[in-house]
């Protein structure tokens, strides 16, 4: 059955110490609903992904939150999946679709990290690690930083490799009126930046975010016929896989990742090639690396090299372009408005909204969302 | 697309300091599978529904931790919407496989919530209720004396006709060997025990427990031929409402339940006296009373009276037993196991394997779980 996303809102990414989570969610949900047209009476039920409410805000529960936001007695999920959350909260209200449970729902993703001392914040995103990562006291860049140096030292690349990934996003941050950060910055900037977790500096990190965004998905189709704005949900696929790195077979690739993308391919019947737009998790510089890689767009190994060719930047003309929102880098990454950011910033390709990052002829995209480091992996394909 | 369970398997509910919520979650799994008698490669996919682990244990992301414990890399969720986690991911399970997602799906539930105080505990509890009901500092029994009082005044009762419930209950659970309490208890025990917010009493209201419970689900039509026990999934529905009770039109409706109810209904085509078997949301003993008139068992307000005939006891000999495995009341509420436990009883009910509490000629069956003071509602309905 065919299914279409029909409209998209996003809050600006970045510091919002002005509104709650629930004044982001409304935010965005009203949003999404204007952009698209329809009266919220329209909604058979909304798929809503946050991770840290509970943990930093002691906030649960949030579906009868969003009902007194919305005004209505429909069905109302919450979906975490740590960092995945949104492209989790995407694939279940796709099936949802799929089952006949509903025609039009509405996924809305929202995190507020801001509001609290960087130590807590850091603390409640190692709720997604392993228990025996916490105990070790390892940090998210501790983690990505053994994936990077593994990485770095099987190849032969360098930390210069990995900080073309930044470069790149930030100039597509810049790009984007929506994005946490809108400043561009050169590979010495990304050297010379403070290191986090060796080889990874702050400008290989993705930022801590407030925000929120919202799709409108249906199979209704009239609803369909009726739109200005429309692209079709292809595949969304997810995968998992353990979560302690130390139990991995192989610390370079996202097992997760590669199932979901194969499942995913292989139900379109695309090939890499077809892919114009991808929206890749790169939470750290060496994950979209990874992900390039793990996807299959490059080969295992090729990526350090290729990364430094621009070929994925915007208005290189080249057949791919990779985060054309600035990425999870300088977008932002409100945990559990990302996945849906991913999807919504494609939506806004496809469909020829995306301003001064416009890609042209965009027609298939990609959205790849991961959980912690590695364990939850979604894979989400659009097309026109 | 016909679904049907065919395996179930819960942990003892209680004080289990011995267990941590993995451990809780790998016996609950492996206990599924093998009283199933199918391996665990058989497993499309699994549900997971869990409310504390984030805010009490800074343990997030579950579905890569579940994986661990597997050691599948497949689709794995996690459901959080407070008390009724269990039947939210219940209800996603089916709509998986209706999506033709998934064929044979593992549902599993666990909370771990004795290992901290109490007083960390109902705080953490208190993160399903509104912000401003928190920053009130009213508790979960708060709100449900406040409903408590509502309906006594209204109809004319007292706290004795509340007493019944707990009575009940805990006859049921001296039946049930996986019950937190296996005592039986008198009106004028309840009446006399402590009070935790008038009229609630201790004995009115369910426990702290940990625990973990887990269902198999599949739509295969081969799997299904071929067990000795399965019971179909005839409909599941869930609806959510405002959760401040100061926005609600009603106090002793919880109209979340109404809605749910009645969209079952309508799906099965069954009359409300076609069900033999229900198990219900009674966190406390109002609840039940609530929810037998919200389900339309009983007409609003006659609640009161009907509990005093002990028509709902096992033994009774009346058509509908409520609550045979003791209830949230005395099987106990490890909150994300709730409502996997609710719809395993109905199983063990409708496949005639209930044991001493066995309900004669139990054909269909209905659970009911309420998340927070009515934001969410479940209602599922078995039959054979």
């Amino acid at each position: 059955m065919k299914t279409s996303i029909i409209g998209y809102y996003t809050t600006r990414f970045g510091e919002i110490w002005e509104k709650s989570l629930s004044e982001l969610i409304e935010e965005a949900i009203t949003g999404a609903l204007k952009n698209t047209g329809i009266d919220k009476k329209q909604i058979d039920a909304v798929f809503f992904s946050n991770m840290l409410a509970g943990v930093l805000g002691n906030n649960l529960h949030t579906p009868s939150k969003i009902a007194e936001i919305i005004g209505l007695n429909i069905p109302i999920f919450r979906l975490e999946a740590a960092c995945a959350s949104g492209g989790i909260a995407f694939h279940l209200a796709s099936n949802y679709l799929q089952a006949r449970s509903a025609k039009t729902v509405l996924v809305v993703g929202a995190e507020k990290m801001t509001d609290y001392s960087p130590e807590e914040t850091t603390s409640a995103l190692m709720a997604a690690a392993s228990g025996e990562e916490q105990a070790a006291g390892l940090t998210f860049p501790g983690l990505y930083a053994i994936i990077a140096n593994y990485y770095l030292q099987k190849y032969g690349y360098t930390e210069e490799n990995l900080a073309y990934v930044g470069v790149k996003n930030h100039f597509h941050g810049s790009l984007n009126d929506k994005a946490h950060f809108r400043n561009i910055v050169t590979v010495n900037q990304v050297l010379k930046s403070a290191c986090i977790a060796a080889p990874l500096k702050v400008l290989d990190s993705s930022p801590i975010s407030d925000g929120a965004a919202a799709v409108i998905l249906t199979s209704d189709k009239n609803m369909i016929k009726k739109m200005k704005y429309k692209a079709d949900v292809l595949s969304t696929k997810t995968a998992s896989d353990v979560i302690s790195l130390s139990k991995r077979e192989d610390l370079d690739t996202l097992l997760a990742t590669k199932i979901a993308a194969e499942q995913a391919f292989k139900e379109t019947q695309l090939a890499r090639k077809n892919i114009n737009v991808a929206e890749l998790h790169d939470c750290f510089s060496i994950a979209e690396i990874l992900a390039m890689e793990d996807l299959g767009f490059w080969k295992k190994g090729e990526g350090g090299t290729r990364i430094k060719e621009f070929s994925t930047q915007f208005g290189s003309g080249s057949s791919l372009i990779v985060n054309t929102s600035g990425g999870l880098k300088a977008a932002g990454h409100p945990v559990g408005a990302t996945g849906i950011k991913q999807i919504g910033e494609l939506f806004l390709q496809l469909t020829g909204q995306a301003d001064k990052r416009q890609v042209k002829k965009a027609r298939y995209g990609l959205a790849h969302n991961v959980g912690g480091s590695g364990g939850t992996a979604v894979v989400t394909i659009l097309g026109i």
